[in-house]
């Protein structure tokens, strides 16, 4: 990653402050160039293209769950996951210099936002919800269009970038609302990083009764430990899957390495999508 | 389900006309009575208040994968699984009567029909996308509406319901698009249907290496096929997971029960979702 030190450039989607870039910030600092894509096809196809040393995408919410396009979009940009961040996702009520809750009439955000703030909608229930394709793209309307009726669903990062007023904060019902992001880059170094404790595989198997089972055999016997298990379709082949491991593992290891060998002799398919420092200990300072 | 008999009362998601009504009428025949609900939480609430004998839920397309929300109030409602119906998604452009795909400028559906639709688009890049909560209601808008520059993408049955016209069929990009509802009951009857060969099971583990991997066991060794394995965050514990096993088995039979008696030593929640029969056979009939 030594192209982090003269300020790399950072693909996320959505618009300027949007939380893709929070997550870029939180990750990379603000010494970063961010390019902006409309959407997650325009992201995964960024480094290819040239415009970006990296992608930024998110994978799963702590409430709505994995991304599924992302993890498509993963395996077919052929990209690999160098790094991941947690950012915790705070909703704010933005609206103009000068408006007020009370003068709010019309509200506007992603519909995973608006559905994630009932609580609010409930005590305001003569407010209109509009449904945008991005938060951070509601809260720049909503600042060029002066109305003091109209407020949009976003986080701090939009509001500083589109120099809104905070109305209100914090309108999630459940705190406990995080959105995991991995950075991804082009070249698949041969070595992983030496703090790389978190591998992502992305697998297929025969189907045969058991073959799960044996799939994950390799590391279940060596005490390796599986933090989630995704299943995404496979186009083209109606209720077929590839399934996608994170592990807490590092290829530095010879266990895992050992593993992985006995993996690929019980799959159809094997593809290492990652090795990479977790951002487990992250989360936890994130949360204090 | 002696109720089938006498007109049984049949609650999905969307307007008249839907893809869930054709899927209703694809499992159950013509002699229904359809209750259309405005979101997934009326639909799964549907019973419980009285006003459905049954649901019939979508929880996965075999293009978009699961449908996380129909998994998550599935748990939350207590409702079971008692039969399950594939139906084809074929994507046609529906008009008023007079219009052409020539005088089309605008073309209104659901976002994931939209994106279905991607060479039509290509083909006709002066048209306008507009999305919409809903493809049937799309069609009844531009019936409504009637104005030959606009058209809607849903199925055939909307353009009945609604008295629309066909101006161009099959606009689908990947003909094997698919997908998979339940029917869902209040009363978990206490023995499996004769012709039951389809369980679903949802699991909490505790978190250690290769838990996972013991909970597939029992069913690993007496042979039974894992169909579907799917993984949906626990609210308010995040990176915690309910995973959510279809498998070839039936309670019927003993060396089923046994499983799931060593499964619930091994996992600290076993709920039983259903035991039905399948709609494998008829999803071959249906490409046929």
């Amino acid at each position: 990653m030594s192209e982090l030190i003269s300020q790399p450039r950072i693909a996320f989607q959505g618009e300027r402050g949007a939380f893709s870039e929070e997550a870029a910030v939180a990750l990379l600092g603000e010494g970063i160039k961010l390019v902006p894509r409309p959407s997650f096809e325009a992201l995964f196809s960024a480094v290819s293209e040239g415009i970006a040393d990296h992608a930024l995408a998110p994978l799963e919410n702590s409430l709505v769950g994995s991304i599924g396009r992302a993890y498509d979009l993963l395996v077919e940009s052929g990209l690999q996951i160098e790094a991941e961040v947690v950012i915790p996702i705070a909703h704010q009520l933005i609206g103009c210099r000068g408006a007020a809750v009370e003068s709010i009439k019309v509200v506007e955000s992603h519909p995973v936002a608006l559905s994630q703030c009932e609580r609010f909608f409930a005590a305001h229930p003569h407010i209109v919800r509009v449904a945008a394709d991005d938060t951070a793209a509601s809260v720049r309307r909503v600042i060029e269009r002066r109305d003091l009726r109209h407020a949009a669903i976003a986080g701090m990062r939009a509001a500083r970038t589109y120099e809104g007023t905070i109305l209100a904060e914090h309108l999630e019902d459940d705190p406990e609302n995080y959105t995991r992001f991995a950075l991804l880059t082009a070249a698949a170094s041969p070595h992983a990083s030496e703090r790389a404790d978190k591998l992502t595989l992305a697998i297929r198997l025969s189907h045969q009764p058991g073959a799960l089972h044996r799939a994950l055999d390799p590391f279940a016997r060596r005490g390796i430990d599986l933090l989630k298990i995704e299943s995404r379709p496979v186009k083209g082949h109606p209720w077929e899957y590839r399934i996608y491991l994170d592990l807490q593992a590092s290829t530095n290891d010879g266990g895992t390495k050992d593993a992985l060998g006995e993996l690929r002799e019980r799959a159809t398919e094997v593809r290492l999508l990652g090795c990479y420092p977790s951002a487990r200990n992250a989360h936890r300072e994130l949360e204090a």
